[in-house]
């Protein structure tokens, strides 16, 4: 094994070895998501999914990518490009690992209250996991830094027939 | 039963009867969360997660909901005050309700891309969901309203002992 | 008991009794659910999902199925208009009986080639379940006559964020 | 790996290699589902499935494929002929793709009305998974295009014995 | 409680009352499954069904029923006719009682040969459990006595689309 | 891969390979189980279940097996003589192929019925699973061919002590 | 509630009342199984089976616990007389209790090899959980007195057929 | 493969190499588990367990198996020696296979009445599964041999502080 | 209700009556678990324990409580006596309350490792649940104040026979 | 296989192959984690938990941790170094192996009391499994020596928004 594949995350191993792949290009790059992210034109987060197999790019993220990786366009495209579905939901699940189980709770404690407050806000209907864009921030506070997480979807209201 | 027994929603029908008296306050008073939060000068989601019998209210909190829904004070402080014990997690889980499923959905989708990112910006540690707050608001967009929800917690490293 | 709550459907009994109550008015007014829908101005199914609190109705659908049922609007309006959330999902699941088992059972074995097509045919996306609208006929054949289901719902693209 | 095999599917990655080398033709081959089920002269969705390992061909469907997908038809119909028998049901279950959830989620809210109606129209019975046949269609509509589902299934009244 | 609620089988307890009443009725009645099932003309594995909750009976079952179990007609209409929708699927499962594990273990140990083996009798297709009728007989045998089982149901090959 | 192993059932594929290798001959020769069964003096769904690893066979078994499947008898022997020791319980379960499926629906509607059936004609005891023995046929009828499966076991009943 | 419905153990509170009954005549009456049971002339773990609904009594058995416990003949007859049926299976499943727990472990860790011992003392074959009898002694130990379970059920060779 | 790794039970497949090897050996040997245990000085199943997994012999164990099975001393105990910790449990969990199914079953009808007893004999405790030894006896019975399985572990009463 | 019915916590709603009156007393009390446990001579663990059902209480300690809560000891001694069987485990599982839940994660994370070094430390064996005890402590700290949890537990050497 | 491959704990064989790396160093140096944890300057159990890749380094962990295993600090540090993300969470769940059991037992039976207890101590708020250190001692005792685990988690107080 060479010695980057230690640093595939556990839940790229259950996915295709293009995405373990992607991870070792970028831990040879030296990369953040972040670098990535502005190197592609596209947000954080969004990233980090298309490198976790939850996203499809398009072909100017796919060359972008190609270059910001410096993998092989030919390779990329033929992995990433027309026939690549993705296949979403990656992890297990409920999931065991703290980080994700903290978001999990957020909305085992929360979650319900949730649905009320957006059902008086704006009516019977969901906010779309699809018309969807979501961020990340660091946000400095001397009492200790915090993590902002923001979900932005579009309201879509139950259609009567 | 009472017809406003009838706007009881389905996660509080499973908590003890005081939280249901609440939302027949609520209803009663023709108050959103919004305008109780105001009340009682809290954020509107942890108002709503009180209601819920996910938070424990200090004593101002108690007077201030009682002026708020017009319910008498002992009854209330006797309920939710020093020896009320939130048992936090509501409602059927994994949820089948779309508005809950959409938010679990993206964790699903993600949640893992996610760690990976507080990692990167923060080192190996977690969001905290107990020094936490939330929001949610409705931001206005000719392509339709969004849902903007937000979860903001300190940034929780890990100890090495 | 009275003998028309006999005639409750297994999942409502797991619902609030205001649609025991619309279950038993349906039975005693001899009205199909093709009927209600036509003298509410709704279709069959979205109807019998509004009785299976599975839909959140207007004013006017109220106003018309007070009439078509013959139950008191102030009644009813006090359990289905503004203050109602409707929490969606009914029944046991996944399903044992054979009815709604063979509907879940096409998804089991047809679900997945079923993404494929739509992935051929959109592109990276899903059917909305929100801006949706079924429909069920029975379409006569000298075979032995057909339930023909239809699912009609918005796609949805992914959004790149 | 060879390039082509990054197309495989998910869930086809479960199945017997026979599947992924189905795939790996029809990407190197640039025909969608349509077109292959034209060559064959079956329906989109049942193409699908078969592609999928969920149903089982004719021998002319197989020589057919076999043309169309430029396969040896020796092989093939060593793979797909008389001894083949589908193991149906494939795909993680229930669902975590949001494509196959909304479906899902669609007879998680619609299931069991769903059952009441067709009781109504066609008496104690069931549609048949089995005589069946489904198809898809993309239906244009200015407010966004639609997809357009249709279940199809010989009704089998309940046998008193 | 009446001494005869005793006799309600524990599976008929999660069924609406008319089933315990039909048991208790039964019991008062002494008379077994075999001879309600004469009286009524149908098969006694099915009449049993049908006080499980498992059948739906025509108008001359109802009236049948209610001679031979002394139960008043209107009363046994109102509740198994025309508005009667079976819920199927009763009891624990995986059954825990070890008369049904049995049989749910022969499925376990026998299930996918028997389809190896309807696959090689009648090609692509399955035994209908909708047009379905069972047997239970007892077989004297000098090395003990036997229950013979029988399942048969109606091959329904499996359509091409 | 060799073509014949495209034949290999599903449910095989979890047995240790010998299994495999059997159904390899099988297909070679050509032969269905009936035959299979005649070769051996068993009977037919037997011979099924002990190609699916769910059958201990006599040394005459492996005797007969070898020269009707043409595997070496020393082989066979090694394979399924004396040390083997069958673990039965093959297949995913519960079911989702829909041939087996139907199977385990019959109990799920008809299970508990059927234990009370055997409790009138028998006392309490149960059908034995051990000292049992299976059948399958084929039908002939003008309205469909039938599949009627028997199940036959030794009643035994419980001991007091 | 009447103090002695204390006393009723866990999960004899999810059976008919019945056997709650029994306990309170039990506990009234000071007598421990051991008594019970020689007052029946039974062994002690069947007479707990019994007071658990897990055991049919024959008429003697009824009469002698009637006298045991002072129960009234008639009304213990109607309950556990000719049409009693016993539901087996009995308590939370896996066992969280530690003292039932422990025995699962056992079966756990143990189970397995055992099978295999059997395999070798008797060939291919179960012991019977029905013609079984059980037993459980207190041994005296200079290093801790010892808890002796006996399984004592007949060997069932498997049929060939 | 070689031929005796067909030999090797099923549960045996799940665990490290080694396990395989000693049956293996085990079946070239000729030796019952009997056999074996009087080789090593041990019980008959604890050697059965030892060679599931299922239990850390000492050093004059793995010594006497060495001799026992022909198995070279140096390989056995860099294998089971100081470093090998025992992960316990193992097999298919419930069981499925019918000869561990019924141990558990009678764990299902008669653990919680057994519990009932273990207190009235000793207390409030539990019996032990650590200090516990156990045997299996094949008892000589002309209406059939019968399978007597004892469990013996120490009486440990719960501690009070 | 009565209003300290509103302290009863979540988990003992699941137990019999009497623990929510103990609850209700120590509310009107105003006492907390460390007081109780001194009017008894026990640890404050093992008392909150006995007040959740969890532990089975001398003569003495029910006198105690008797006392220290100001409940009448016949009534007392008639619910936790000598027919008192405790019934461990309590509370839904896993947990979805934060507090829980960490305890929870604390041995998903390092359970395992803790099994190796008690295996270092001590040889193959557990620790005792059963001869246990536990304490938590407040630990003032600058930087927050710390909860500190022992378990003490015997150390349980695995028998070999 | 190498001979120390049997030495790899089983849930270790589920993580990145550099854990049964560490693992084999370990067994050839012969150290204990005691002894590893002195060598770098950690605690015991946070030292078990690094092996089973439960927490992350830093660079003088790796360092310490080469010198300590004689492995090359190049592959250490590319394999736990910088890029590193442990995935907490290790071992099958629930539990079955006994030693992780008691623990988890524990919880079972003493968690939710002792959630009552930190409330009581400190207020509505966690015991952070993050700024957490645990401890592992043995304590001799003539009675038998005991196993003492320690968990101290900095508490944390929900806050109120």
């Amino acid at each position: 094994m060479s010695a980057s594949a230690f640093h595939t995350p556990a839940p790229v191993r259950e996915l295709p070895p293009i995405f373990a792949a992607l991870h070792e290009a970028k831990n040879k790059s030296g990369k953040s998501f972040e670098t990535i992210a502005k190197d592609i034109g596209r947000s954080e987060w969004w990233t980090a999914g298309l490198m976790y197999g939850q996203a499809k790019p398009e072909l100017r993220d796919i060359e972008a990518l190609s270059k910001s990786l410096n993998i092989r366009m030919e390779y990329l495209n033929e992995a990433l490009g027309e026939s690549f579905i993705p296949h979403r939901g990656v992890g297990e699940w409920p999931p065991k690992d703290p980080v994700v189980y903290r978001l999990y709770e957020a909305l085992l404690v929360y979650g319900h209250p949730l649905k009320h407050i957006i059902h008086e806000k704006f009516g019977d209907g969901i906010m779309s996991a699809i018309d969807f864009k979501g961020d990340v921030q660091r946000v400095e506070d001397p009492a200790g830094d915090r993590v902002v997480i923001t979900f932005n979807g579009k309201f879509l209201p139950y259609k009567r027939w």
